[in-house]
């Protein structure tokens, strides 16, 4: 275990960003430069291919090169960080390759190779089946038997900020009973966190619970937009397809794994017996995030992550416990993270109960699903060590008009 | 309309890979090589990077870079390469650099970006309905509005011959109804044609029909290997995953379209009036197609692709309906080709009629879905100019114990 002095940087103690987070991330400050990786600390970012030239993959323009190095080359490269931050006797060659983070452009920060997309908390699961299948059970029989989940597209995968241009597709007249082709009437969010897989995986070869942080190398949030008209009418009988794959958004910053080590905890009390392979008794797989969703301004939700009931070890152990392999640059994201709370629900579609119960923001309107001009801010905090806060960032866009 | 003329390589006319095809590929002849890209005539393989030195992209180990170059080069290399090996006064600079087909080692010939499966057969389809939802309707309300599709794991896209691990995973027990995790019981394949990306599309950007040939630099063969049993339990709600995602099989031969115009044919007429997105009246948008299936050397299928409801524009057009992106190496599946005769069904399920029907092999022995051992080959061919064969060569597996 790292013991983290105290940096010599001002204003990270008690920052998003202490010592104790670094996260990962590319970034540039001119428009015309390739994107260089930073880790964040404070208000800067630490130009990382400037003060360890030594390590090449640092200085790629996106993470899969350093990732792909694996637990040790992480660890390692994370001991440093840390000693350039905290040794004063670095500080005057060190500074200069401090960026101030507002003057810098985040980009994505790695090439996405899989995504997958779980639907991983039970709050959730439930709250759909009651609002889209009423008079049915709320869950699936399989539901707590795995981690249900599905591919999404990875190449619309973008950078927090990217414009969430509404999307057009085929949705049902509620006149006529026919399809009619035209922007999304039901835009929506999904407050979801992510993982980052780093180290790949053999064809053939499952990966146990307890190889988990042999592959991931960190986590970050993901806004899983959702246009539920088209969802609602092309999903039967082989699931989401255009009314997800126009934006999936990615915070900028990727949590490694070491920041999260005073956040796990024993996952949820499962009331159905697992398969050995997903099997997690004894273990802290779970993991104590509170998210945070901002819709105009107002906080709509505040969904923890704690309940959820498949954890992130369990999603890479059921994904691959068929043989398929994971790459660098893989990403599977939780689902849509809901409490049992209505103030913890991470879907507008939940929140707003499906259009019949507007929710209310601060400047007085009220909204059902995502009109053109509102912005939504998805953040989330971990515990840190020492008393610490260990911060996300924040994944955020904008809708505008087709 | 390149006007071919005779080819000095012995043996290519009349084969499958006469000058009129030329589809690319990526080879090695020694184990410890980079992959080299070349084309396929007659009993050769043309080692492009030696031929045509000056086009960068061919010095590849993939065709991804020369496919992201578009139309005008993908047209002025095919008639380059027309050139040499038609011109008798090339044939002593060019003969060292035919290798035989026999020595080499072929390899995924493209670095798969986004990887889409569609479900595009109406002979399939219905089929699927009446195995799995008897008494309800074969078709669901939105299957002859749209091309139904699901994205499946690009990370397992493997070159034909890869041995195929018989998967293991969740499926009901027949004597508890509780799930059990063992391998599959219910193997099967999917006989499918797949169109590949060369040119990019930009996010919010959608691809008309008519600019199909804009974008997709050619077709291959797919096997897209399904567990039926693990399929069945996990597909509520969300679709296929791991049922999918251990293995999808692809053939090492991309043949250009242009290798095609002359088994382009008009649609199957549609009972269902399309909206405008999708209105292909009056195009050439279906191709003719003759797939064929073989297991353990016995022809089991000759499933037809002119009879398929969607194109593989229309596959396109709504893909991006909705702004998403294409990218080069995205591959995009028709979904299994089935016929309307029970000798045209591309699948074990149906042609073996969920297992209540056994199929009769030539050795004498029959099969509901794969055993152990087996080896399935599916093969194609078109149309060509001149009443020449297109070939696509084939995509194979056998399967492997777990």
């Amino acid at each position: 275990m790292t013991v983290h002095g105290a940096t010599w940087v001002q204003g990270a103690a008690g920052s998003q960003f202490p010592i104790t987070n670094l996260p990962y991330g590319a970034f540039t400050v001119t428009s015309d430069e390739r994107p260089r990786l930073g880790v964040a600390i404070g208000d800067h970012v630490l130009d990382l291919a400037a003060v360890l030239p030594d390590v090449a993959a640092l200085a790629e323009p996106s993470l899969n090169a350093f990732m792909a190095m694996g637990r040790s080359a992480w660890a390692e490269v994370r001991a440093r960080i840390i000693d350039l931050l905290c040794d004063t006797s670095e500080q005057a060659t060190v500074e200069p390759h401090l960026v101030p983070i507002r003057s810098v452009q985040m980009h994505l920060p790695l090439e996405v190779a899989d995504y997958v997309d779980f639907y991983s908390s039970e709050h959730h699961a439930r709250n759909l089946g009651r609002i889209l299948r009423p008079g049915q059970p709320e869950l699936a029989d399989n539901w707590k038997h795995l981690p249900i989940g599905y591919h999404g597209r990875a190449g619309t995968a973008r950078v927090s900020g990217t414009p969430v241009v509404r999307p057009r597709g085929q949705r049902l007249s509620p006149s006529t009973s026919q399809p009619e082709h035209g922007p999304t009437r039901r835009l929506d969010i999904e407050a979801e966190v992510g993982w980052v897989v780093g180290v790949p995986s053999e064809l053939g070869r499952p990966v146990p619970l307890h190889a988990f942080r042999d592959h991931v190398f960190g986590a970050c949030l993901v806004n899983d937009w959702s246009a539920r008209d088209l969802q609602s009418w092309e999903y039967v009988p082989l699931g989401p397809f255009l009314g997800k794959s126009f934006l999936t958004s990615v915070s900028p910053w990727i949590v490694p794994l070491a920041a999260l080590d005073d956040a796990w905890l024993p996952p949820v009390e499962r009331d159905t017996p697992l398969l050995a392979y997903l099997d997690d008794t004894g273990r802290r797989d779970g993991i104590d995030l509170t998210l945070e969703v901002r819709l105009n301004g107002t906080v709509v939700s505040r969904p923890p992550f704690a309940g959820m009931y498949w954890t992130a070890a369990q999603q890479l152990a059921h994904l691959t416990t068929n043989g398929a392999s994971v790459r660098t640059g893989d990403l599977y994201a939780s689902g849509t993270v809901s409490g049992p709370e209505p103030n913890q629900r991470g879907s507008l579609i939940e929140l707003s109960w499906n259009g019949t119960a507007p929710i209310r923001l601060d400047d007085g309107s009220t909204r059902t699903f995502l009109e053109d001009g509102d912005e939504v801010i998805i953040s989330a905090t971990a515990p840190g060590p020492q008393g610490t806060t260990i911060g996300f960032g924040s994944v955020r866009g904008r809708v505008v008009a087709e």
